[in-house]
This record gives structure tokens, sequence and C-alpha cells, in this order.
């Protein structure tokens, strides 16, 4: 089935209200995940949502609680998220980079203790809108081994970077470490289609592109191999000890569902060194650069990181959101 | 052959003072540049050497010129490198930051028009030896194609996040956007062995591991595939927008050697507000979660990002360097 947007926002907001969350609080999570299916992350919007709902029940996230201030200087803060919302934690941590940037130039917030905050992409659409260049990534409970290891001690700790362009459609990477997700392994075991590339190794310890082969084994492979690997473990050891949060050592020694992780937000308010028609201009410069590459045999259209997820918004917008009815129907249960 | 630490350190020295530098400057290049070496860095340290004096005979390189400031606010500044040595400007470039950090807990400098930097772990390892966390990025000429493209219209964009340990056996992460090095597909096909991992693409437009296939069609692979080509994409964007330096595209209408490009250096300054102590507690958990990793069948030591590097340090400071003896005689008629 499809939905419209703002079926799909309603219901949410009042299932979150049925389960403790003020209204405006859960306006500002239904909004996040509606758009995150609308805007084609369907992984993190729409079809996690009874997840959460039954973390909320489980006691691993706290709808009333907020964001506390453990310790600051100057352009860097540190707050304890008390296992609120992920969402709220998170668009709150960037907010407060965003004001320390237009203080001092560049602002970072870290954050502690707080959920999943599902899209990661989110925070940087939330401060190029406002104008900011933005980088944040969080740790996550280990499910990626290191490169040469069977078991999964790293996190796949979504990374972004995110720059605004003048016409609104920003250029945003979100990428977690792993090459796939488990949910895209999933999608394509149940299509019986191969991945595009090599995702993990087979029983045999052969790469494989087969996503039952590796969902069997649960050796992901790291995006680049021994680089996402280097990279996701520097990203961990950032989020964790900027902010004395946890480390995804730490992580894995929670029980139930992942919480408490860590998180680090940077705003750079670039506008108050240079002049912003001209990074515009420079920006517009590169993507056109870019574009003009010459397609591979069989290749799709060459697209700047952020174009894709503009194609699925706006057919989304037009025919409703692509939701199963079982997890529609899930979530009108709760 | 092999060349003790100072012997190369020295020769280099005096073929810089030879070629317009200062003793002062040309002890600092020298130093670094024996020292990426030492640390097993060969490409970019004494095989490099030939090729950094050639830049500064055809006036790619100028020995006497030094940063300026252009702009800054708060805790930012941007410089122009003036095509000063490329390792002189970045390491002037990442002491700015950290002193914008102690000022302000996170600092970031900017450099515009600036020479190849070689090593990118060397600002990573200026900052976290004086106690800072850091990142650095560079762009490059383009030599990388996008997803999807057979073109290069991408550089491989070299990325850097360094954090110290107590111990000084530093956390680096150094990394280019392509899966492997030119360098390292020429050094396999003289050896006749296959990459590890597909490089790029034959001339079928098949992903190869045979470096001579994939040095014919130059058409390297992002680490991750597409999701090192995005990460490569906006490295660019913030090295060029932020600065209002020279993004991809506008270094590749530059002729000669490549030169011109931009650079990005943030510093964090943690130890302002939270203890460091625990810092290093957290980042010590981190590295024995992840050696306890299971091995996989054939694989070598789970090693740390940084751990390497250590290992060729400690063997070549004892052995001495190892030196290709035509490369070693180049610089000697330098």
């Amino acid at each position: 089935m499809r939905i419209a947007f703002d079926d799909a926002l309603s219901v949410m907001r009042e299932k979150l209200v049925e389960h403790g969350t003020s209204p405006e609080k859960a306006g500002m999570v239904a909004y996040e995940m509606a758009r995150n299916s609308l805007e084609g992350t369907y992984t993190h919007g729409i079809n996690r949502f009874a997840r959460l709902v039954r973390g909320i029940d489980s006691g691993i996230v706290i709808p009333g609680a907020e964001p506390t201030l453990i310790s600051s200087f100057g352009a860097i803060e540190r707050y304890d998220g008390n296992l609120g919302f992920g969402i709220t934690n998170a668009l709150f941590a960037m907010d407060r980079a965003m004001a320390k940037a237009s203080e001092h130039g560049i602002g970072m917030a870290g954050l502690v203790n707080t959920n999943h905050w599902m899209r990661a992409a989110t925070y940087g659409y939330h401060a190029v809108e406002k104008g900011y260049a933005a980088i944040c990534f969080t740790n996550t409970i280990p499910n990626m081994p290191t490169w040469g290891a069977v078991d999964s001690r790293l996190g796949n700790n979504p990374f972004v970077m995110a720059f605004p362009r003048k016409d609104g459609r920003h250029m945003v990477f979100d990428s977690a470490m792993t090459q796939f997700s488990y949910g895209a392994l999933e999608v394509a075991r149940l299509a019986g289609e191969r991945m595009s590339v090599a995702a993990g190794f087979d029983k045999d310890g052969l790469l494989s592109d087969d996503p039952a082969a590796v969902l069997e084994t649960r050796r992901m492979i790291p995006a680049g191999f021994w680089k996402g690997s280097a990279l996701s473990f520097l990203l961990d050891i950032f989020a964790s000890c900027i902010t004395l949060g946890r480390c995804v050592a730490d992580i894995s020694r929670l029980e139930g569902d992942e919480h408490g992780v860590s998180q680090l937000f940077f705003a750079i308010d670039y506008g108050k060194m240079v002049d912003e028609e001209e990074a515009y201009r420079t920006a517009e410069r590169a993507i056109a650069f870019l574009k003009e590459s010459k397609k591979a045999d069989g290749a799709g259209e060459i697209v700047y990181p952020g174009e894709r997820m503009m194609r699925a918004r706006e057919r989304n917008l037009r025919e409703g959101i692509p939701v199963d009815d079982g997890v529609w129907n899930e979530i009108l249960s709760l």
C-alpha cells in the first residue's frame, strides 16, 4: 500500500502520545520518521516505528527525558541524553553545535547515553537547511567484524558530511561503515537477488554476494575492507573518548535492544569567514564537473550525494509512501 | 640498500638548501619525508623526494613562500599557502587549528593554493603528539572515477582522524578514497602479483584484481564503491567551499604536476572539557575489545589503526630504511 506523508505522521504522533510522549515531542519524532520513509530511507522510518514503541514500553527509550549539560568549554559541549528519544536528542545536539558555531565559527556537541537516531542524514539536513556545513556520527552495537576477524567487534557507526546548496538540493553523504546493511541483505534475500558487489564472507570464508550466505555467517564486510574497518574504529574512539560516553565495547555489555550510544555533532558557520555566494559557486563547479562524467556501460545516472534522496521524496510526495500492509497494521494495533 | 634515518634526513636537507630552501625549512621538510619512509609510507617519503625537487625547479613549489592569513572568525581561519612546501604549510595550518582549539575547545584552519602534503597521517601525528584529537583532509587532482563512470573526475582526497594514546602508540586513520594507490598497483605489477581484493575495472568493464589490467584502464575503484565515491566528493566540497580554494574540477584545469590544492585541519582540545585520563581509559577498553577478535583462517594479526606504522618504524630504525639504489642515486645527483 501507499500512505500519504501527513497520514503517516499523524498516526505515528498519536501512537507516541498514547505511549506517554508529550504532543510536541511526539510531533517531532513522528515527523522525522515519516520524512525518513518519504525520502527513501525505509529501514529507519515507518518500518522501524513499532520497534521504537516497543523500546518505550521496555524502558529503553524514556519519552520524558531531556538532554542535560555535563560539561563545556568555549565552542564545545557535552550532554547526557538520559535515554530520551534518539531523534530529539540528536536534533538538540546539532542545534547546540550550530549555536556554538554562530558564536565561534565552529561548534561541537557531544551526546552520551542516547538512543538510536534513526537516519543519520537527518542531522546533516537539519544543519544545512539553516546554512551550516555539518559533520556528525554515532557509534552502535558491535555489528561488523574488523578486517581479518570473524566476530563483530566494531559498530557500523554511520557517518555524515553535509553542505548546503543555494537551491535547497543539498549535498549529503550518509553512510554506515558496512558495505550493506542487514536490512538490505534481508530485502535481497526475500527477493531472491544477489548483491551488486560482495557483501561479506560465506561459511567457507570466501567473499560472497549471496545475501543468504552472509546472513548466515554475519561476517559483513566493511566498506573498503580494511579502510572502512579502520574508519569505524576511529569514529567510535572520537564519539566515546571526547564525550566520555560508551564505546562500542561498553555498548556490547548492555542488555536488550541497542541503547546508550555516543554521538558527536560538528557545525561550521563558514559564512562568517567566506562569501557564501562564492562558496555556492564553488560547489556548483564541482557538481557540474562530476555530472559531466562519461558513464560506464549499463550504469545509471551519475548523481551527487543527496540527489537520489530527492528523487524518492518527489515520487513519494506525489504517490504516497510505500508501506508493507503488515507493518502498517502492526502500527495501527500498537 | 638500507639507509639510516639520520643519513636520509641530512642528504635531503642539503639538497633542499642547494635548491633555494632556508636551512630551517629544509630541515622540517627533510625530517618529515625521512620519517614517512621510516614509518613505512615509502611512496611519500624518500621515493618522492626527487619529484619534489623537480617541483621546485619547475616553479610549482616556491621554497621561500609562507602562508598568509586571508580571513578568520573566532575559532576558524583560512590561509593562502602561496604555493610553498605542502609539508610546512600543512604543519603550520594544524598548529593554527591547535592554537584556536586551546582557546575555543575546537579550532579549524583552511589552506588554499598549497602543495602536496605527502603523507596525510603526518598532520594527525603532529596534533596527537601534542594531546589534541585531529581531523584533516586534502583534495587532489582528479584520479578516480565516480561510481558508474569511466573517467576520473574525483580526487582520492586523503582523510585522517587521529586520537592520542597515553603511551604514545597513537590511533591514526589515514586513507585515500581509492581502494589502492597507483603506487601499490605498480609495485604489485612489477612483482607479478594480484591485489588482495578488486582494485578497479579491466577493459571489459569487469572488476579485477590484476594491477596491470587496472593500470591500463585507470578505472580505479573507490573504497566501498559508491561509498568512497560519495565521501570523496564531500571531502572536496568541504575543502574547497569552506576555504574558497580550488575544488578538484579547478585543480584539473591547472597545467603541470599537481599543485594549488585545498585542505582543512580540525583540532579538538577535548582535555578542556573531559578528564584526559578517563578518555585514555575509554580508548584502552576499545582497543582491548578489538584485539580480542577471533581471527579468520589465514588472517594476520588484528591491529588498530596506526599499529602497523609503529612496527615499520621500529624495524627501520633498527635496520635502516629500505631504498631502491636507483632512487637514492637520483637524489644524490640532484
